[in-house]
């Protein structure tokens, strides 16, 4: 999906939710543990309830990879459910990625490429600390994304990240370097709602670039606060909401606890679109 | 595997060669294609023909993963068989994970857990850049290790890993603070070979701790220059080689060719830890 299309989709949604699909064997309703493939079919119809309210699907790859054969094949088949509506979101795969280049090259054929794996997402997270030639690899797919990470939602952010050297911090060379590599046509940022603040600054660096940002929720963020620091003319950001949208009920009524919890986060989306001018 | 357990196999073995399984369907002999599992025979045979020269085997995890299902059952079979060998050698998943702490809880019952995933790694290689929280999920089992990357072997090392931060670079930032998360009996670092001048200054940082080096052989490391500034009293190296071992030969004699590549590596080893007074 291209930036135009992306863009498109949140405006005729009026949503920019990403719903994080970190799918956990141990937290999903009891009744679907007799289904042939529960994390699937949890997913399914967490996809189904809410495919009209969001505009992205992030699958985290450590919940399905820490289940082994089984988990991977849950993914898949997640993925080709995800293809029926292939216009109408963009998928993230949540991976944190990035090796030297001839071993980038082989996630990115994981993700983008599907005759190697079954799986085409829009997007790749990749860490920035193995530098350009890591990062590289996944910009030769057309309309395919890198999300790089730049400021995370984690206390642990503050150990590398907040580092300052001249008179920019870590992950502001991370902005300023990295946004070179591509455009803003294949790049996002990770940046956590948990330091809205800063997003003022980052905006200086990357005007036009599209942030994803994860720690809404759960994680604590305030999305009034994203969006006043971080909105731009075409939206340019992706909210990420995983937990408290998907566990919002552990009972039958999953699909539609869920849905009501993403309508709420849709609905103050487009309360802050309109106020924005932007719908 | 603990730290003494893998000393006394290095000194045993007098090698301190990690052969990096970085096994690509397209460059593995014509001859293997027509069976059943081609990775995991062309593994299971380099195992065979090398057990007793390496004392690590380092499956590189993109290389399974970017083929899907079937990669990952290849790379399940291959730790099976790796089993037999338990405690002749140490298993290292160099997959350059790291996440938020819920997250990396994952990504280490996929390495470590074998109730989960079939798999039971010595160690996993992990990106420092999100901190602590994202680190120390993996330094919760007992004799198993986090190998942390601080100076990676590629030209993108450059990029952000070399930036100064009053008085130090960022590797050595990540060098100092992370030593302080585990100890040198659960974390180990990644060092480029490319860098081998840098030990000098890295061993002051970390005098102990074991030290995986990638880039000796197809990336153009010197195996001299490594010992010379990077050994320390109980060697504290792991010196990886992949392609220039595992791609010895791509005819029928694959296995003999790596062994004979594995022994002349395992031969200056030898001489070297000789020459060290260490065996």
């Amino acid at each position: 999906m291209n930036k135009t299309q992306l863009v498109d989709l949140i405006l005729k949604k009026k949503s920019f939710l990403c719903i994080g699909l970190d799918t956990d064997i141990t937290k999903i309703p009891a009744h679907l543990l007799d289904t042939e493939d529960p994390v699937f079919e949890f997913n399914r119809q967490i996809i189904d309830a809410t495919i009209d309210l969001a505009v992205a699907y992030k699958p985290n790859l450590a919940f399905y990879e820490s289940r082994g054969v089984k988990g991977l094949i849950s993914l898949e088949k997640t993925m080709q459910y995800l293809e029926k509506f292939r216009s109408e979101v963009f998928t993230i795969a949540d991976a944190k990625r990035g090796d030297i280049g001839n071993t980038s090259e082989m996630y990115a054929r994981l993700f983008f490429d599907k005759s190697a794996s079954a799986m085409d997402f829009d997007a790749v997270t990749v860490a920035p600390y193995m530098g350009e030639d890591s990062v590289k690899p996944f910009l030769s797919y057309a309309d395919k994304w890198v999300i790089l990470l730049a400021l995370t939602s984690n206390k642990g952010a503050d150990n590398f990240q907040m580092l300052s050297s001249g008179d920019k911090k870590l992950f502001e060379h991370v902005l300023s370097v990295s946004s070179q590599w591509g455009s803003d046509e294949n790049m996002m940022y990770v940046v956590g709602a948990t330091r809205a603040e800063m997003l003022t600054e980052i905006r200086k660096i990357v005007p036009s670039h599209f942030l994803l940002i994860p720690g809404v929720g759960a994680q604590g963020g305030s999305l009034q606060d994203v969006v006043e620091y971080g909105i731009n003319s075409q939206v340019g950001l992706l909210v990420n909401s995983s937990r408290a949208i998907i566990y919002a009920s552990r009972g039958i009524d999953f699909a539609a606890k869920a849905r009501e919890e993403a309508a709420k986060v849709k609905d103050e989306m487009e309360a802050l679109l309109l106020q924005h001018n932007l719908i």
